[in-house]
């Protein structure tokens, strides 16, 4: 049974209407929606979402993604397939890098433009909304197993988007800010691996000039306290135990963040 | 594969209650919901979310609308067959205008009063939440193909709902708000049809007062300017690029618009 | 076709994160997303929210319930079996009371703690997202049809939540706040049966030193004005006709209510 998820900026009732011509052209296909909460036109944000939760997805899921201020423009749109043989997994949306990331992470990819009008909403389409007229049609083909092929030419020269620069600089580790979750979590940039050689779980660093613990989960400070952690997304995050650390640390998406040992 | 579609004023929590009944009834039955966040008791605009999605859903669906503010009360409750042959969807809902500018869109429309207590929860009704204990078992049985002569008798004097009027009076296009999205968008009960016999793509119009471009999309204006289009539902919209067009105009459901001729 | 609830103060992407696990590992499965709105760390408000909604399951539903304040930390994760026979249901989730008065409700049940780690996800356990790692996993394997004893031993000191006392003194019926919903409802502790054994429809009462009616269902009241009801949960409900009766009353989850007869 195939899947399709999707990430988008539509907020309410626009995403039933891609639902529902899914769901007429395949009735057996599976949705799972990872977010319609994306900052308007917050394209990195996008990204991060379909990025941070690719791996989890089984063999053949379709991502549909609308995070698309040019619709409607020149913009091009796109299908990508990614991933190595037996683990392949397709995105669908605009290219404007939001589809980038995530499918760079499966390993190898081949990314295609749309072209072909037969794959596209029957009763015509919109200016406005290409996530029902033209992404939905098209990624609940490539759910049926249609040949990549059928949606248009192959090329190279796609919109590129990566999550900025982090690294180690003497007794400082640079990075920026990703994302701020729901919970007010702060996810930077800056991997695992490149935390645990720079500090150690138990010890204390400053975080743009305040002193806070690296600990394993929030509960191993107090309530209100703030911390960092290796996030479940497999990132640095800062972040306060039962509070949000993004209002308490005016960060958000872009700003620099720097981690000094102590 | 039977579709069922959720349209309701509960916000959170309450239309699992419907989920766990519907799938009780008929495990195969796939949902859709197309928004739980309706104003409380906007009639109105929920008949506008149902109104604009009917035509993407394909032959078959039951929709089951929920806004109704009359619960407990002798309002009726009612299920509508409409669509031509081939073609047909059904409605499950309360007597008060909400399910007839969908069903009526599809075309010919044949009206029910539920009256069959066997439809309803085996455990009881309720007084205040006929959606879990009355519209979700009905529309479930519909969904697995019962004929609808079944619910009760056909009757012809439900409550009807329109969108109001709208016209053209020389220099002016005069409509009214239906609904403002969760971008700010406004949503005109002007159709297509009549903004482009009254103007055309790329010229100038003032909307109560406010020069604004009429474009193909959000795009063809900088960030933060209004303009008007053809939006995806079909009708009239006035918008603002990245921006809120319900907050900047202060319009609101129901409020005139006033369209002139630059 | 089984059937898996989701409960959890996640908001946002992760609950999405958990439906990638759950659908790789049982594609078959239905999800049913009981609420994600739960307040941070709210354990009493996550139990209410399954609690009122677990009788309209099906037999066989697996509920997943992630409300955990102590991911990471020492708290066990359990999974639990309740009702009587042809009628059982499953929970899954941390030890700290969110699942006991769902599980209770149902009947008889069997506590068991998860040890068994080859039921949770083959890429890694973190220590902050256990609903992802953990109880996705193991609940998915519950609903394949894997024997309960096959997540670990049987326990007996798991830990116990419920709604407070309540009870009729003289002319004072007493009781507490277990839940205020979206529509600013309070729910109380107070069933169905004490309430009209203590008072009848159409009479008024006291609700902590406010005069208000008694009655079936808010439209028997004007707009904006307070009522009590029993509400479609089975429980004495303070609301207000198309208004906010939380913000009214000023009462929130664990405040007392004293009813008095007038």
């Amino acid at each position: 049974m195939p899947l399709i998820s999707l990430t988008t900026d539509f907020g309410d009732l626009y995403p039933a209407a891609m639902k529902a011509v899914i769901l007429g052209i395949n009735p057996d296909v599976r949705i799972v929606d990872i977010t319609h909460s994306i900052r308007r036109a917050g394209i990195r944000e996008g990204a991060f979402a379909l990025y941070s939760l690719v791996r989890y997805f089984p063999q053949g899921t379709v991502h549909i993604g609308v995070v698309d201020p040019g619709v409607g423009t020149s913009r091009r749109a796109l299908v990508v397939k990614a991933g190595s043989t037996g683990k392949k997994q397709f995105f669908v949306g605009p290219d404007n890098g939001l589809l980038i990331p995530a499918a760079r992470r499966l390993g190898e990819m081949e990314v295609y433009e749309i072209t072909n009008s037969e794959l596209m909403l029957k009763s015509g389409v919109s200016a406005t909304f290409h996530g029902r007229d033209i992404f939905a049609p098209v990624g609940t083909y490539l759910s049926k197993g249609i040949p990549i092929e059928t949606v248009g030419p192959r090329i190279s020269d796609f919109v590129d988007l990566d999550f900025g620069n982090f690294g180690i600089d003497g007794p400082f580790l640079i990075g920026e800010v990703i994302f701020a979750d729901s919970f007010g979590n702060i996810i930077t940039n800056i991997p695992e691996d490149t935390i645990l050689k720079f500090s150690s779980f138990g010890s204390q660093v400053e975080v743009n000039g305040r002193r806070v613990p690296f600990v394993q989960t929030y509960a191993f400070v107090r309530q209100e306290e703030s911390l960092i952690l290796v996030g479940s997304h497999g990132f640095l995050e800062i972040a306060v135990n039962k509070g949000n650390a993004s209002l308490q640390f005016g960060l958000k998406s872009g700003d620099q963040v720097v981690i000094r040992i102590m």
